[in-house]
C-alpha cells in the first residue's frame, strides 16, 4: 500500500513579499513525501550532495517516510533561488544550480520496484522512463512535468504519458501542452494522450480533473496569509495520490475525495516557508479543512427547482 | 417581486479568436435583463440615442422585460469596441463613444421608485446614488462597479457600498479596490466597506461568495467553445439577482444557489456573440446546467473520514 516518490530535493532559497528564506529543504520529493505520509508510508528515490545539511535530513526523518532509496553523492546538492511576485501568482527564477541532480540516474531498490503506487515527480522524462522500466508491477503511476520538459522534451514527454495513469499539470502548462486555452478542452486533449485521469492544478482557484465524462474542480481552502507557495503542486501531489492509495480504488467517488485531500494538503504548505506547514499539521486539522471545503461548496438546488420547473 | 435594474444599453463590436461581431446589442441592463427575465420580470432603465436600431430593442422585447423605463435621446447611442487576447481572459478597449449615456441622468417613474429589488450596474456611483435617493423602500439593492470608479471616483463609490446590500465585483478590480492580494481577504475588507454580502466574479474560474462567516465558491460552467465573453458578469448578475429575489430571502442557502445560477447563466451568454445565448436559452437547459454544476462539484469524505479518523 505505500508509494514511493521518484524526484528532486535540494535547498531552496525563496523571497516572497512575505520574507525570506535561505537554504530551506526543498525539492518535489521532500514536499510530496511530507504531504502524502499523512495518509500512507512514502518510500524517497532521491539524490543529494555530501552538503546536505543534518537539519534539512532530520525533517524528512518520520516513522513513515522510508529514506534507503535517498543517494548522497560526492558534489553539492541541488540549488534553487527564486522570487515571487507581490501576488505570487507568479515567480522569477533567480539562480538554478543542478549540481549532483545533474548527474541524477534513479536506480530503484528491488524492494521498490515491487511497488505498484509510484509518484514520478516533476523531473526530465527520461528519468521518469527509467524508472518505469524498472518497475514490476506499475498498478498506479502518477506523473507531474513543467513546461521546461514540454518544449525541451516533448517526446519522451509524450511517452511517459501513455504509461501513466494520472498526470498532474498546472493549469498554464496543461495549455502549453496541448495548445487549448480553456482548461475542461486542454485537460480532454490530455485525456488523448493517455492518461485515465488529469489532475489541473489552478493555484489560488483550486484544481480540476477529468476522467472520462467526470469533471470536478475543487477551490483553493482559503488562507489566512499565504507566506510562501512553493511546492504546492507537490504538496497537492502528495495528499492527492496518499489519499487516493490509502482509499485503493480509483473511480470517480475515490478521485474526488482525494483532489479535496490534495488542496486540502497544499493549503497547509502555503501558510509557512519550505516544508515546515506539512511537518506540523496534525490529522484532525487535516479532517477539519476537508470538511471546510465542503462547507463551502455544498448547496441545494431544491428551493428555485420547486420555483422554476 | 420584479426587479428593477439602472445600467447602460449600448451597441459592441467585438472581436474575439473567434469572430467580429459589428454594433450588436450590449451594455449591463441588455445582459442583466435577458438573464434576470428567466426568474422574474424586469424594468429596464437605461438610455440610447434616436439612432438604436429597431432590432436591437426587438431583442429587448420580451413580455417579462418592461421597457417603459427606456429612454430615447435625440443623438447617437453608446457604443464600446474591444479586441480580446487569445485566451479571451483580457480585452484591449479600442473605442468608447458615451454619446447620450453621457449625460443619461436616470428619472425612475413613480412605480419604479417603489421597488424593492434594484440592481445598480457598473455606471458612475454618482449616478447610483441618485437612483438610491428616488427609492422608496429599497430592500434589496445590489450593485456592481469597474476599475474606472474605483480609481475615478473612489468616495462616491464608498458611500454606495454602505448603502448597497450586496456588492458584485470581478477579482482583479476586488484587489484594486481593497489592496487585498487573496480573494477572500479582499471579500472581508469589502464587507467591513458596508454590504453585507459580496460576490467576486472569477471569469473562467467561477464566483467566490462571502457574507458573515460563509464562503462559497462555485466553479464556471465548462464551455465547449467560448465565442464572446464580453457581458458574462452582467449576465452573472441577472442570474443571481433573478434567481434570488425569485427564492424571496436572502440566507445563506438561497445566496449558495444563486451563485450557481449566476454562473449557469453566464454561461449561455459566453457561447455567442452579444446577447444572442441568452435569447436562445430555454429553462430546462437552465435547470439541467444547474445540475452540471452539482454534479462537477460534489464529493464525499466518507470513505476518507472512515480510513483517517
Amino acid at each position: 500500500m505505500a508509494i514511493a516518490v521518484v524526484g528532486s530535493l535540494g535547498l531552496d532559497t525563496i523571497e516572497t513579499p512575505a520574507g525570506r528564506a535561505e537554504e530551506v529543504l526543498g525539492g518535489s520529493a521532500a514536499y510530496f513525501a511530507l504531504a502524502a505520509r499523512h495518509f500512507l508510508p512514502v518510500s524517497l528515490v532521491a539524490v543529494v550532495g555530501t552538503d546536505f545539511p543534518a537539519d534539512a535530513r532530520k525533517q524528512l526523518e518520520h516513522p513513515d517516510v522510508d529514506l534507503s532509496g535517498l543517494e548522497v553523492q560526492e558534489g553539492k546538492t541541488f540549488r534553487w533561488e527564486g522570487v515571487y511576485s507581490r501576488d505570487m501568482n507568479t515567480r522569477e527564477t533567480r539562480r538554478t544550480e543542478l549540481n549532483v541532480f545533474e548527474r541524477f540516474r534513479p536506480k530503484l531498490p528491488d524492494r521498490l520496484r515491487a511497488f505498484s503506487n509510484v509518484f514520478l515527480a516533476n523531473i526530465d522524462p527520461v528519468l521518469q522512463r527509467e524508472v518505469l522500466d524498472q518497475l514490476k508491477d506499475p498498478r498506479l503511476v502518477l506523473c507531474d512535468t513543467m513546461n521546461y520538459w514540454i518544449h525541451g522534451k516533448r517526446e519522451d514527454l509524450l511517452a511517459i504519458m501513455k504509461r501513466v495513469r494520472i498526470l498532474l499539470i498546472n493549469e498554464e502548462e496543461a495549455r502549453e501542452l496541448t495548445g487549448e486555452a480553456l482548461t475542461h478542452r486542454a485537460a480532454r486533449a490530455i485525456l488523448e494522450l493517455g492518461p485515465e485521469a488529469v489532475v489541473i492544478k489552478q493555484g489560488e482557484h483550486g484544481a480540476f480533473l477529468q476522467r472520462r465524462d467526470l469533471y470536478f474542480t475543487c477551490p483553493a481552502v482559503p488562507i489566512e496569509s499565504v507566506i510562501d507557495p512553493t511546492g504546492a503542486g507537490d504538496t497537492f501531489a502528495g495528499g492527492f495520490f496518499g489519499a487516493l492509495a490509502r482509499m485503493g480504488r480509483v473511480t470517480d467517488r475515490t478521485l474526488r475525495a482525494a483532489v479535496v485531500y490534495g488542496c486540502v494538503m497544499a493549503s497547509f504548505t502555503v501558510e509557512y516557508f519550505g516544508v515546515k506547514g506539512l511537518l506540523r499539521v496534525q490529522r484532525s486539522e487535516i479532517l477539519r479543512r476537508a470538511d471546510s471545503v465542503m462547507e463551502m461548496t455544498r448547496f441545494s438546488l431544491d428551493d428555485t427547482a420547486r420555483l422554476l420547473r
